[in-house]
């Protein structure tokens, strides 16, 4: 039977933003339910939210341990099918293992986890199981990002040679942490974020978007990270060479002291043929320019005959209206939700809704970082990418 | 106590365009609830879509009287709260007024209605209850028309002298009605949508939209109205010279012909001392030009400090992470149900969640689209805007 | 013999805006010598002149009537070949005429002259003879306005249905005038100006550009012109509904008083099949939309092989390096001295040389601003525009 | 006495490409003039050139060392004041020197000669005269380049901490140098463009540009150099990580493969308070991003009261007619020329006519074109800046 998929949420109490945001993605497309959070260790805090979220006190819980030893004793038809995990990084791998093991299904923040053996060990538990996992790996959910993955797959730009992705910020370009800014303090907090400061927190993204939509693994790099402001404890900047598997070559640099810069993260991609140009900040438009050709301007819309599968899967309203991060992040709600409902209902599910980042994404991404970092410290010109596959 | 929000929806059966935007857009905050709808005349149609919407059968009407009569003896803690009228033009009226009369508040597409009789008699019946009563203007909703309207409120550009506002679409440059396009044929048809083809349709909007930032009324107005498509039973491009009650001057088009647009509405408006420009389809960018100084972008963002508090109540994101037209709806909503909440709780709304459009909104565009129509019709050159007040 | 061609120029001494322009306009491509000038009538200005251009004392005028019997009795190979008008309005018909009595090619500023008399008397000299008349509608001259209308002359975009030309600036914001400010002072006084304010100054550049671009005609026009700016002698701003000859309609509007913007010419022309976006600001973009499908970005350069005659043939450099006003401006001095040259060969002119205004666009940038004018103090709608053909 | 500077011309006969911009550039501000060229060493070809551009016979040479030694026993009211070299990169350092060595200044392309020995022996040549020599980085010729400097170097956005300069451009994406193309062909021939390819005909703009702007030096590089297109004998394809002396980091990136690319050359750079943007491709628009405020427009314009001296003294129109490449060009040879004015007259040239590029320029940029190849070639990381100060 058709019903909404339930979620409960870890981490995400009043006044965190990416919980919301998780939240309004989850609700945007009605296909998912919030029925019960940990919200928060404070129980005043916990409380709180559950009044603002509009759920029975019963199913507001203190820890995620709490949760999920006592949704997984509840009814079928009353628990919550999966886990959504908000918190900082380094309470991402004990919930996500402990849902796990009690056969939850997951939704993750980025990066996946602190550490590369915990990346390795949810991989695994992962694959044990019969579970889905989604790391929200949230750009890749932009109707525009898919239709430049579908075109250059369709062999549109010939043969890649370069790719250039960037992710400036300039959120960080003071020391913000020493006035305790919830935001910035446990992100430049190693004990907290783990290894990366900005390569963990968006250099990541950026890693992740040109793979997608090049088809490309990166097999080496060579990396100059910095930390710009003085006092910070983890990196703020980073600026990457990259070598690609079918020889192609990169830049990525990610940076949080770009003084001005929003959340610039943009694409380029250039083929023997042509070129892809994709931004973020404007993300219903996807340039295509063909060598010695008028550029195109291909534009995300449920009315453009010219646009693939993928993109038209993704997108919600005509040409013109514009679909934004919201959107994005909700993509990937509700492809996981119409996967679990297809489990539900026994059938297969479909292959547009299959497209959302997966452990494996998460895993890449925690080998990035590790990379990254190991790079920047080393000597050597070329660091060959750490990959366990 | 505080709860959800509850909604009934007339019309919005699967396949609707707009009815799903409501959806969405009623959804993206968490604070209403779906409880029931009139989906459609045609059984099957109903049934379904309250599968789809998951939805008990119990709940799923085939007629809106249906709906009205059986919500209203409902228990309070079950009955919905509101309605929202997603039909064309020709079924605003009668469910509205139904809806008021049994002691709903109600949400209504725009155009208000079919004629400018039931527009004065909507109003009276609104001016009579202590009902809420939304049309969905969706275009204010935006943060940065918000902003726009503050900084004009606060004297920043001096006295208004001359207001650009444009609304060019391309969708309709073929008959796509005669081969029975869904959303085509009932807005070209003058059963079905009134006196207006693209001036009721698109029109209001722009008129709605230049009021609400420059906060000037249109008194009188110069139109030049036309059909392009041969076969099209009503208009479907507009040109009108307007001036306004300060003295300023105007120019207010808009177009359904224009071949290779999307939906570009868009608002220029200048004072003695400077002018801002915003366009709908970037709408996260507010240009403000002092005169002689370097021109200033403004921009949507929980993290912007110089915005102002009506942009700062409807952004949702930090700045860089695009919100759009689903956004800009959902503040229709959100709004709304706040203030639903704060009667029910028997508190004074936030005089933010009050800023939607209103009953006069539509009231107005209603009398727009006549005064335009007539004005066309008209030899006169200027023609005294219809306003009953 | 293959030689440059000789140029004496009246007005445009020391301090001039519009003279400096002509200059390096004519000097860009060194098909053109500056030989003598009637710069000013003040002889110590005059002087000074000759010296900051270079030119012999004996060469330098201080008046046109000097200039133009002085240089009539030079030998051939010393004498002037033609002379550049860049006085204020009212001094542009007794040189021009002189000018061509003597049997001297012209070049003059626009608008044409001060009245629709003189434009009538003008027209009627260079019929009469076989010289050559430029007056500078400089935005006609830039490579993508040419490609635009090859495009619509070939059909590309189907029947025209609407235009949209737009020319906002916002430099007389204020009562600049009032502080003597040069370029101010004679534009907003009739005595210097004629009848029209930004409507002669930039109106008839809208005028221009609309006609040239769409191949139509205005026939009849509805005018709304205002003073915005107390104390002032002449409009300022003017917003203008079009019918053309073809039955298509549109809007113009101008304004020196969009405070903030600065030299915003623009057009949108729409067809059957798809529509064009040019601005001047961006003169090197030419936007071609066609329905439903990608917009495309078409560029101004020589190695554009998609591009027409017309673009290519004003076009001086690559793609990505920009070229402006300057070159737009270069592209009819240009063009008139290429027509020169041919006939002092003998030989026929090359049809692209041919294309730059004429007297008959000077003559009906005159009626515009007299239909303009006189259809805004009309209290008829549709006031039919004024030609003498 | 005040007169135009004389100008011989080495290369750039019919046919040439930059020849001609540099003809242009010479001619647009009216101090520069033609007088003699060695255009060809084919007969035919420079008995052409001199016709096309106006000059008797007696002063078109058939080699630089003709043109060098009979001009320079010219009586002095006569002969050329100064040589511009527009031929490849390996005609640059004979000419030039022999130039200097005769008494002539010297304007010559980039990047200034063929290998490292001959700009040091040049430069050596330079500093023993009392001799202008300009090396024609073009893109420092541009009025935003100079406000951006300006404004850094008035602390504008504190230190700086990072800088992010681009050139792609997409021409070279397939083999055009096989089918004969000229331009192509001599940029991709090691024996006459030197050890660069790309990072010699577009790499040391975008190191001239950054260092320009910043007033920083590179102190030491990491480079991954490629060619991409099957066949070609020079690299094509630059990413290089930097490090400025005052402990920026940056990214440098150059191609001639971006396939649909033009001649994107473009800067970002970030201090402690804020941010620039320039793109030269809308050379008339620099972004000021100041940290938490509304983003700045500043724009180019004689008229815009907020520019600085350097950005007020390269414009010459006011805001909203573009200036472009040939402009920016024009902007060297204006100030060239006016210095040599200021020479001949005995006075101090302005400080601001004094703003081009040198052979200190030049030099540079020599050392960046081997620091770079050199580094690609090693496995280590860091490659310090190759540079004998």
């Amino acid at each position: 039977m058709k019903r909404k998929i339930r979620m409960g949420m870890v981490g995400g109490g009043s006044g965190s933003f990416i919980g919301a945001v998780h939240r309004m993605a989850a609700n945007l497309d009605g296909q998912v339910e919030l029925v019960c959070g940990a919200f928060s260790s404070r129980p005043e805090v916990a409380r709180q939210s559950g009044i603002d979220l509009f759920l029975p006190q019963d199913r507001v819980y203190t820890s995620f341990e709490e949760m999920v030893e006592k949704e997984a004793v509840l009814p079928e038809d009353k628990r919550m099918d999966f886990v959504s995990i908000v918190t900082p990084n380094h309470v991402h791998f004990e919930p996500a293992k402990l849902a796990l093991e009690k056969g939850f299904h997951v939704v993750c923040e980025k990066p996946l986890c602190f550490s590369l053996e915990e990346a390795y060990a949810l991989r695994k538990l992962v694959e044990q199981s019969d579970l889905e996992f989604c790391v929200t790996h949230t750009y890749t959910g932009y109707p525009m990002v898919k239709e430049a993955r579908d075109l250059i797959k369709a062999g549109k730009l010939g043969k890649i040679r370069k790719v250039i992705v960037e992710y400036p910020q300039g959120w960080l370009s003071t020391n913000v942490e020493a006035s305790g800014q919830t935001q910035a303090s446990w992100r430049t907090d190693p004990k907290r974020s783990g290894m990366g400061g900005s390569v963990g927190d968006i250099g990541t993204h950026a890693e992740n978007l040109a793979e997608y939509i090049s088809g490309l693994k990166i097999t080496e790099l060579c990396a100059d990270v910095s930390t710009m402001v003085e006092g910070r404890l983890l990196d703020d900047d980073a600026n990457i060479l990259l070598h690609f598997d079918n020889g192609a070559k990169g830049v990525l640099h990610c940076s949080q002291i770009c003084a001005g810069e929003e959340n610039d993260l943009n694409i380029r991609i250039y083929g023997e043929k042509g070129g892809i140009v994709w931004k973020q900040m404007e993300p219903n438009t996807l340039l295509v320019k063909m060598h010695e050709a008028p550029a195109q301007i291909y534009r995300t819309g449920g009315d453009r005959p010219y646009l693939g599968e993928g993109a038209q899967a993704h997108t919600r309203v005509p040409a013109g209206h514009p679909e934004g991060y919201l959107e994005a992040f909700a993509n990937l709600y509700h492809n996981f939700a119409r996967v679990l409902q297809a489990k539900l209902e026994g059938k297969q599910p479909d292959p547009q809704h299959q497209d959302y980042p997966t452990i494996y994404d998460g895993v890449r991404g925690m080998e990035f970082i590790v990379s990254v970092i190991k790079s920047s410290e080393s000597q050597e010109k070329w660091f060959k990418f750490i990959s366990e596959e």
